[in-house]
């Protein structure tokens, strides 16, 4: 039997949930029906029909029987990978039970959903050797149906202390003779439960951070081949402090999130790619505030920081609540050190061009600059930054571009909005370089 | 032989240390007999008269005639669990051998100490086998004594790299059958000799804040089903400072902490459980005010923040150096964003049972309300936030619930000052709520 | 064969880089021959002559040459210890071959260059199985060359999160009759690769902070009885932010850093050591200021903090936004929370000594006393600060002495440099102490 499977994604930026059955509704299946016809930026990398948590336990046997159904009819033509998440956990053998039985069900070959889904996802996972019974159930699925042993993909979802320290295992788990734990895919942060697994507490209820866990969860990623999602951010109306998650979990190595609705989805498809212009930053005080570009000026409008000229030329910067005088040279030196520059796409794509020509001629590192005139209360600065630029810094500068070619490989229904985005000029160039 | 052991608490709130003998004064074993006299909220959780380095080390065979005196004594009225400390290091076989033996003979039936004594804390331990070999001197001890082999708990205090690492096997060291480590009840910290292992330094000398290290304990301690304490907070006249210590360490699921003095139990006792009254912060700059409840509105008095109504209806709002220009819906997007409410206990269990209805009445998701009228500058402000409740919302929200129920049960001491902490309304419906 | 190797170093404060082999210089080696030139405080406590990174693919074989020839010439008289790093790669075995080759000829005593060689250094290994086979090559790299077992010593760069993993199961996998892996010297964390392997992402390229990896370093070289160096800091031109990395890594117990020229190597020489004067800090709003000595008396002369006497005797004073109205008591309470004071050289010596005296004559712990007058708008305030010594506070307080006379013992090269900033009689007194 040949399916068109491809977990082969390098990055995964959006891990979107739906119902599998929502009570009271004409058609129980409305909410996955919905899903299933989203298309670019919208749609999102990876697509959870979630027959857990989403879903009331009363509901469960029609979610299953639904997401066969809308898989079947509509999979062929979904832009992303389909994963359905089962029932499981690390306590009760009755619900690692059902969620057996709901995979059998729904990787059935007569149903027709199959050949569409890439994997499955399974939370509330423990230990190594709890994955490792999902993973042998899995294995059974295959062989009862007749799929290629390790065809099917399985995702964790890492919400407790004993999931955090099985990412520690995994990789010497991988290869051994008795598990096919090579069918490993996503390991996806779930907060909530976590939060509660850790018995852990805050004032008002909110999340804490977890930033360990983040960091511990990349890593597993990255020593097992794998690809790490953080948990859902409830506030849905809060997009500034979903991009602002985002940012911190890519410092991580964490690319990929959970997203609660298409809006989420087509915010959180856009963030890990690199913008459109490039921007100048000004830091102080812990803060950072982008500079707003004119006429190829970089201006800042805010109060906190503020330039005078003396009569004798020197300068009087005030930063905060610190002062200080400072001569041509010093002020020069201090603002280089207060900016910072945010590449665009074209620059990265730039820079890396440079760098690939630089190596064919035989150098192995070359100084990269970036010029900028800043104005603060009218005055301007000329500032000029170097970076070095070897082997290293170019693999490390090339991540976004990577990930940016895995995105257009895999995902034609948003080549449009790329373009628009971008120019098909970049494009071209981003998709080409590298390679 | 029949003993009244209960280290079945679930949580630990404060660990309190007494040295077992001092020198010069006439009774030796005068801070001992002081500590065994505490009630309420003075008394520790767990005690533990301390025979390592609270003890001065020519006192410590006297410390340990003490410790049986004093606990044969008084044990059988001490409210909260005795876990005296015995000496142990992972680098020296000598000190190890008198640990034994300091245990062998204050958990000596004929001594009289043993029935009122729930295990021992070893300090210093090293990797897992370092673990195991304390742990084989405690099943000695029991058979020796003719206890049942696993009935005398074991704490260890955290304080080297080695034991950090050992935390990550606890787990699956935990089941074999050539070892009682189930037997194990407390992680503490000991951050002051960790960061000597570490060679940690800090200009002033403080201590390092050791952040992944509290975190691998929590979350050592969820995996293998026990309690993580952090370490003495040294600065006793700093209340404030132990409360957000005690507060960053419940954000990361540990709950208890060392206490040094009967002042400090007190305060820790207290820390985890929540308030009697809600209240309503205001967050800016990284900071987080608590507002002014005033006849049903909540007034914020600082200079950072201030509110200007315009002519024509719009609003100045300066946070810090940022400034703000806002109509009504945005001033109330922004204060909305700028706030969070801190729920009190009756809060918590009005909303678990709102919740426990609605779950009844078959919804499994519900929208839970919080509004209040802000006033800034004397300008009010109406808002309301929404939180969406499921079953993980409930469970992680129940935490501090089950927490006022472990005390509950265990406490009898204290439920006079709960009741006048709370009303006795509320304490009884905290009770009785989530089970 | 004898030799004189010292990979016995407690400290690394620097990790020197250079490289082996320059294309378009007359002499190729005129790196590495100015190199070993260096002195006293520029001269680091490892040198690396880097086959790696530092040098292009292409002259490499060249540079293998070049390290055999000028440590020959060279390293009988340079005052640090010389550990070169050689080709590896956990993903390619050509690699790891190359890298084998490498160690056989700049290890081959016909050379003249091993009896001055301290060990490899082996950069992107992986997890502890390929950390094994280069501990396996320097095996069969000592028995061909006649070299005593384990006389190589074995230095990594952890540039993954297998070897991130690794440093896990060090401890347990040292002591196993198959491998050496005793010779194991340094941790060293390399961020750039680190950041690649992990594929984290930042806005403006800057390398993540990664404070979780640097931890698990520090803690892996606690628990593995090794050194622990940070990886280099690019900004060469900001010795400001290169101290604060070192602080921050010092409070991690992670004592080295990577230094890219032999500035970078002064500053980071000097960075641990305690200063020569004591100096007082004025804390609020998460910032920290250092105060002006000025006739014995500690002037803060910023404008955040402001002082006022009213007229009634109670004092006004304002931090940042917030405004306190305090007593004299309540000023001074304030006061004392606001301040810490950063001990010098001659005041460490004095505490350690004062507490070794207590401890003769029988005290366990001591109170140690510093009084200050701090001058806030003219407005002077009495301040003494109290803290508690005992055994465990004494030997946190040990590690920069002990790191001092691990300098003093083993860099007679820098004497006359910390004689300079210290004065004899500190020296002395300070390679005398807690010994």
């Amino acid at each position: 039997m040949s399916v068109s499977r491809n977990y082969e994604r390098e990055f995964v930026r959006t891990f979107f949930t739906s119902p599998t059955a929502v009570e009271g509704e004409d058609d129980s299946a409305k909410m996955l029906r919905r899903a299933a016809e989203l298309r670019g930026m919208q749609a999102p990398d990876v697509w959870i029909p979630d027959n857990e948590d989403a879903t009331a336990p009363s509901m469960r046997d029609e979610g299953a029987e639904n997401i066969v159904e809308v898989v079947a009819e509509n999979g062929a033509d979904f832009p992303g990978e389909i994963h359905p998440r089962i029932v499981w956990h690390r306590e009760d053998p009755t619900t690692r039970y059902q969620g057996f039985q709901y995979m059998l069900e729904i990787a059935d070959p007569d149903n027709g959903a199959v050949e569409h889904i890439d994997g499955f996802v399974v939370p509330e996972v423990g230990d190594i050797d709890d994955w490792k019974k999902a993973d042998e159930f899995l294995t059974i699925v295959e062989r009862e149906h007749g799929l290629e042993e390790g065809s099917l993909s399985m995702s964790v979802i890492v919400e407790s202390g004993e999931a955090e320290l099985a990412m520690g295992d995994l990789r010497e788990e991988m290869g051994k003779p008795s598990n096919n734990l090579q069918r490993m895919f996503m390991l996806v942060d779930g907060e909530v439960d976590y939060t509660k697994d850790m018995r852990a507490m805050t004032p008002t209820g909110e999340l804490p951070p977890w930033p360990e866990l983040r960091h511990n969860t990349s890593r597993g990623a990255s020593a097992a081949g794998l690809i790490a999602v953080d948990g859902p951010y409830d506030d849905i109306r809060d997009v500034e402090g979903y991009r602002e998650r985002m940012k911190e979990n890519r410092a991580k190595g964490m690319t990929g999130i959970w997203s609660l609705t298409p809006g989420q989805v087509e915010v959180a498809n856009k963030a890990p790619l690199p913008p459109k212009e490039g921007s100048w930053l000004l830091r102080f005080d812990g803060k950072e505030v982008e500079l707003r570009s004119e006429d190829g000026r970089e201006v800042y409008d805010g109060d906190a920081v503020e330039l005078e000229e003396a009569s004798d030329g020197t300068y009087e910067l005030e930063v905060g609540n610190d002062e200080f005088e400072l001569d041509e040279d010093g002020l020069h030196e201090k603002l280089v050190d207060m900016t910072a520059y945010v590449p665009s796409m074209d620059d990265i794509v730039d820079s890396m061009e440079e760098f690939e020509a630089a190596k064919e001629s035989g150098k192995g590192a070359i100084a990269m600059t970036q010029s900028a005139t800043v104005v603060i209360d009218g005055i301007e600065v000329e500032l000029s930054k170097d970076r070095m630029w070897d082997e290293a810094t170019y693999q490390a500068a090339q991540t976004p571009i990577t990930l940016f070619q895995d995105v257009y490989e895999h995902r034609p229904d948003q080549h449009e909005e790329l373009e628009e985005l971008y120019g098909s000029d970049v494009v071209e160039r981003a998709t080409d370089v590298g390679a």
